[in-house]
């Protein structure tokens, strides 16, 4: 199909306009009480149009790239530009720009059938099936993507690429005894995934959870691993890097600019081509090429991220952080690979160092974080108790309090870092806090 | 295409299968901030083939309806099954049933453009473009489906309808006060939604809510509209009525049938061709026929609902409640149609002879219900303070309590009816609650 003559077709209605192309391939099974329960192959294609005649807005959406079907969602789209009022405030699309090396895909990825992890999980299940351990759920599969951003300024640019995952839950049920559902997980760009590593990171963190110990109400040392500190993170702070909220006022780093948020142990940047990363874009979903955005380093915040419609607004670039819904078309602010630099110490050395304290596997609640003001109230659990250098057994506490105030009890990064699948990719090591206000449940 | 070749196909590897296929078409629009936003045209096909070997279960999921690319999913779900234990519960899948009438569908709803949506929405946002008053958000749109429910044992069973939506959120801002969100809909089995009624409510609502008055701690009358009530009830009293959880052991209402759970004017039934129904479907999702189900008649626990295995395994017949969840293939017990029977007195009466009391518009949190004791803890957003016969401001309150404790304190059901586009459909009238305990926020 020549896209170019849809932009064509489209200058007829509009002043300018937009069109996205996303092609998604999913190969995955399912896991459920020690079988795998589903065996899915799903395909995907989602166009997204958007133009702008006189300052109105149309976005249309068609779930095809059909070229006659795409020439009647661009008159859809025109239609009800129309009928909407102007933004004033409109400025105009992004124009071309230069992209960085896009990395190398496994073409593997893209063909992979279901049925290799319908064994990869069979293999899972039979490695996790100890005595007093049940396979509660799990999943694996891999995703191939393909898209083709083009606009009436000049962008054209298609990209594609893939990645794997597989991760498990395991509950432990001895002497009538019930532990919580203890996940772990692998996410690669490839299909090397290291099930035996999963499983067994898994089997030992159940092991601790059989040994369940009170907690108190006390200020202690607590270990956040990569899931937590980064689901945390990813409510209670990383939207208020976002420029929208800088424009609309709502963030509490407005005035926060070279000011320090915590300490030189925290350092943390946005870029999709990071070595790690397994969502390696070089444009964003308005077609703007991605970088290397710096958001705090060594603790200093540097400043926000945007898309083209909020950096125009303020008379600045888009920094290539634009994310389209496929369920609405909408454009909103967001990362493609946060990585949180790594520090010098193992986790294993983390947990040896501290005389009493916790070492938390998951937060519950997260996601009820106010990232207008920093504030959270969360559990943790599964969390591990440290006494003595060593995890003893498994508690429950709640965790409240302002990220804020978090931060700068900051006084250990770990060495390991993990690539988490989540809102793009992240690549986070384990944090370590100290004086944490923690409530016994 | 031939099912039945691929049936036959199917039968080499298996000893019973089963293939279901689904295609939606959608065609809506999103509202935000006084303009729409979003026009869509959404289609999807979904094949899941479910098919059982020597009772080993496989399950594959293809997005399309292709002859061969199913075949290839058959053989998919067979090396999985292969790979899976046995379940020794397993005994078949259902057999051939005699199917109700189906209602006349319109189809008009299949070919609908979201252009027709689009005029919808700005006619609603320009009926509600008062001062003081904005759009927050809203939708609308018809969404058709057909599916086609085939099986090894000579069910063969296909279906096809739509229905149509629209929905409004509407903030007031005035002299520096912000009302919460307030939300009203219509959903009819036809184009002819009423746009008119839905502004009008909403308004009214939005005014109600401008005078904010403190809610205190105490006991008082309250009277449920019919989206808040059937949050609460779909949350945690519904998933009590499923023989699944009568199997395991985890309803409350094990030992209740043929007991009274609240008082005679408590009338609850599921059925997908009552005449306010916009889920009119006479088969399930494993093609067994649906039926009027009574769940509560006159206060008195009828008893449960089934889908095909779990009615088998306790010798029973399946009440025709099995649902098929297209994101993992998996079957679950649910209802395509509750509806709550009416009462005699109009809305405005049950308010006009409350002294002192309260109108409750929505819930949030009704989903942390715990349908296995029935505890509920919710905010009561927006609610409205009655004094007098009469609304005199808005304001806001907790009610946690046990469902099973509330119920028998209803005193009046309304006897206007509302169908709520949830969870297939609902038919809901307000219901009126004596001596329930409110606490003041």
């Amino acid at each position: 199909m020549k896209m170019e003559n849809l932009i064509r077709f489209g200058e007829k209605f509009f002043d300018e306009l937009e069109i996205a192309i996303y092609k998604n391939r999913d190969a995955s099974v399912n896991i459920e009480l020690n079988e795998v329960s589903t065996s899915a192959l799903r395909e995907r294609v989602v166009t997204v149009v958007r133009g702008v005649k006189d300052k109105k807005l149309g976005v249309s959406i068609v779930d095809t790239a059909d070229e006659e079907k795409i020439k009647e969602s661009i008159e859809r789209a025109y239609k009800m530009a129309k009928l909407n009022k102007p933004d004033e405030k409109w400025i105009s699309l992004p124009e071309p720009g230069k992209y960085r090396k896009p990395r190398k895909v496994d073409k593997e990825l893209k063909e992979v059938s279901p049925d290799y992890f319908v064994e990869l999980a069979r293999k899972g299940i039979e490695l996790a099936r100890e005595e007093g351990i049940v396979v509660a759920g799990g999943g694996g599969g891999a995703e191939w993507r393909e898209s083709l951003i083009i606009n009436s300024h000049g962008i054209n640019v298609s990209q594609e690429g893939g990645g794997a995952f597989f991760y498990i839950e395991l509950v432990g049920m001895k002497e009538g005894r019930v532990t919580p559902g203890i996940f772990d997980f692998d996410a690669k760009l490839s299909l090397n995934l290291n099930v035996e590593e999963v499983i067994r990171k898994a089997l030992q963190k159940v092991k601790w959870a059989f040994n369940v110990e009170k907690s108190k109400t006390e200020e202690a040392k607590v270990i956040l691993e990569p899931e937590p500190i980064s689901s945390l993170l990813t409510y209670a702070l990383f939207p208020a890097f976002s420029g929208e909220k800088l424009v609309k006022g709502t963030t509490p780093l407005a005035s926060k600019v070279n000011e320090s948020i915590s300490n030189e142990l925290l350092t943390i940047y946005d870029d999709p081509l990071h070595e790690l990363s397994i969502n390696p874009v070089i444009a964003d979903d308005e077609g703007v090429p991605t970088r290397k955005n710096v958001l705090v380093e060594k603790g200093i915040f540097n400043g926000f991220i945007w898309d083209n419609y909020w950096a125009k607004l303020q008379g600045l670039e888009s920094t290539g952080n634009a994310k389209r819904s496929l369920n609405t078309g909408g454009i909103s602010i967001g990362f493609h690979n946060v990585i949180i630099e790594k520090g010098k110490k193992s986790l294993e050395d983390l947990v040896g160092e501290i005389d009493h304290g916790y070492l938390v596997d998951g937060f519950q609640g997260a996601h009820s974080s106010n990232p207008d003001n920093g504030n959270f109230a969360v559990v943790a659990n599964p969390a591990f108790l440290i006494k003595d250098g060593e995890v003893t057994g498994s508690t429950v506490f709640m965790m409240s309090g302002n990220i804020y105030e978090l931060l700068p009890t900051l006084y250990e990064v770990s060495k390991e870092q993990r690539v988490l699948p989540f809102g793009g990719s992240m690549v986070v090591p384990a944090m370590a806090f100290e004086n944490v206000r923690i409530a016994g449940k």
